[in-house]
């Protein structure tokens, strides 16, 4: 059955509260002393309000890549041609890219979607190695106007649920989001300026690498998309369309459609974040399904957290994108769920408590 | 063949900077922006120049971990009975302790040894549960005096050089440190002050859970410990005869085993970590061979990360022990190493390079 939008982000529920205080009892009565395992008896409770259960599961995990390009790059915001976007696609399938042996590490399955690449992947969608919910052959350039149709922002995101619908139906227990996309950290940037308080300048980062020059280039970039545009910050769909991207609405998309099924969905780095601020802003409930992956290195992300209220797990100097943060992340979430799931109480371990 | 302290403190070389150098060149080529996989690249050069190669495995994986008593818990340094630390190496035992759970998502095993618990373990050591290497039951009061002899602490540490020689020797590609004793972040805050810089009461931390009132006596129990042995900082063995323990010793010798064997070895949390300095007092080329895990709550692990001069790669606020950290931390080094032994160059995958 088809999902449509309204119908997710108006059914997003928040997560129980009376299994996270179940949980939180609970963790309290594990052979440790209080509180020991940190961040982890955080992410347990999580779960287990997520999931409203004792004994929940994410060993069935899948990080799923959103592949899309940006016409902004016309205006020399990235360090790497656009070229590169159909290239790392194929570099994924055939499993040399850092996503795929980092995902061999954390035990998860990685799928690639074409949402948006300005090249023609139809060989490798007939050969069942990428998923198609191509909405276009790139964004526009957004210093010229929106990047996209309101209709193209909705069928991203409607492309995202279906996603996260289908996986969910197939058994998988924790979700994982990616990107590719040569210039996607301008529209990530963008998005962060148009949705907080926080300035152009803050917000936008070196990406894949850009000297001084050509970041002061992007910072007016990003000036002039906002300029141009006038995002409305109280509409989410409003700044997908106008200063986002493909891959970023299938990314929202999914976190939306993961919150929707009440499975817990791991953010990695800069372009998810702007994805999650995208789906926070059409579903503010789904902010209790989103776990952070990783604080990457890329300027803005850390204000994206803190809008979010997120602590992020790891901070490993990332900066690659593809789902990489997510992927490592997923073992510390795993480690979670058998914390709670598998350890012995106090008693049942015959340890003595604390005096 | 037992090896002697002597020849394997003597024998320890510093890590091959040739093979660095050839990992850090080979990194520059895999297909994603230069140095976006932080960290990870860090690691990857390491373990090349540990195990001089550019596919370095880590697959086989064990963690240790050291139990053992303190007779300076007359003072009322803990906020646990001494009657926990046997119980707990029963729990490690039944597989319901956090180590063990936490291990299973690392696809790590776990050994515990009995370095020197104040109770008979006899039964589970003829059952081959655990090891024994037991010193004494427990050490002596260091308020009053040493805590070992100085025999105590040679044949604490030659106890772990031998265990990491067998596990060299089974295959073992990656060990890992952790410790249970009643206690033991007393020794652990004496061994940083005695060793470093640091004050008594930068290093003392809250332990399994003191309030303010018991925090104060640990300061002064310490303090006092330190005064009544004058241990030489320039003679780990005489600090960790004075003011050490034996799993500390145990775990010190783990270090300088793998470290000889040209090992790698995840250090975990404050006590693992004050084994690291006696270790690095003794050889300081063992250094090399050291990854820190994590960044624990105790007050004075960063100190102790600072004076080695290792970044911990994680921060979960863990305050544990029994090697969690570093099971935690497992994945994490076996994803640099499937990223320098799996990634695609540019070359390789087809894709561009940046402008």
């Amino acid at each position: 059955m088809e999902l449509k939008l309204e119908t997710v982000t108006k059914g997003i529920e928040p997560v129980s509260q009376e299994w996270r205080m179940k949980a939180r009892d609970y963790l309290k009565n594990l052979a440790i002393p209080q509180g020991s395992l940190g961040e982890l008896l955080n992410l347990a409770e999580q779960l287990a309000a997520i999931k409203e259960t004792l004994k929940p599961s994410v060993k069935k995990k899948i990080v799923v890549t959103m592949a899309g390009d940006h016409g902004v790059v016309e205006e020399g915001v990235s360090a790497f041609p656009q070229e590169v976007t159909p290239q790392m696609v194929a570099n994924f399938v055939a499993g040399g890219a850092a996503i795929n042996v980092l995902s061999e590490v954390a035990g998860t399955r990685v799928i690639v979607v074409d949402m948006g690449v300005a090249a023609d992947l139809s060989e490798l969608v007939e050969k069942g190695d990428i998923l198609s919910y191509k909405v276009d052959y790139g964004t526009k350039n957004m210093t010229q106007g929106p990047a996209m149709t309101r209709e193209q922002a909705k069928k991203a995101l409607e492309a995202g649920i279906e996603i996260a619908g289908k996986l969910v139906e197939e058994g998988v227990e924790l979700l994982g989001t990616g990107d590719m996309g040569i210039g996607n950290t301008t529209p990530s940037s963008a998005i962060l300026a148009a949705m907080t308080g926080c300035s152009v300048r803050e917000a936008t980062g070196r990406g894949t690498g850009l000297d001084d020059v050509a970041l002061e280039n992007k910072v007016r970039v990003i000036q002039k998309a906002l300029e141009v545009n006038q995002p409305d910050p109280n509409d989410a769909m409003d700044v997908l369309a106008k200063v986002g991207g493909f891959e970023i609405g299938g990314i929202a998309g999914l976190i939306l459609g993961a919150a929707y099924h009440k499975v817990p969905v791991v953010v990695d780095g800069f372009i998810s974040t702007a994805g999650a601020l995208i789906a926070r802003g059409l579903a503010p409930n789904s902010v209790d399904y989103m776990i952070a992956s990783h604080k990457s290195v890329e300027a803005g992300h850390k204000y994206m957290w803190k809008e979010l209220g997120l602590r992020p797990l790891l901070d490993l100097n990332f900066r690659l994108g593809e789902g990489t943060g997510a992927a490592v992340a997923m073992n510390i979430v795993e480690s979670a769920a058998q914390v709670i799931s598998k350890m012995l109480t106090f008693e049942d371990a015959g340890v003595s408590r604390n005096v």
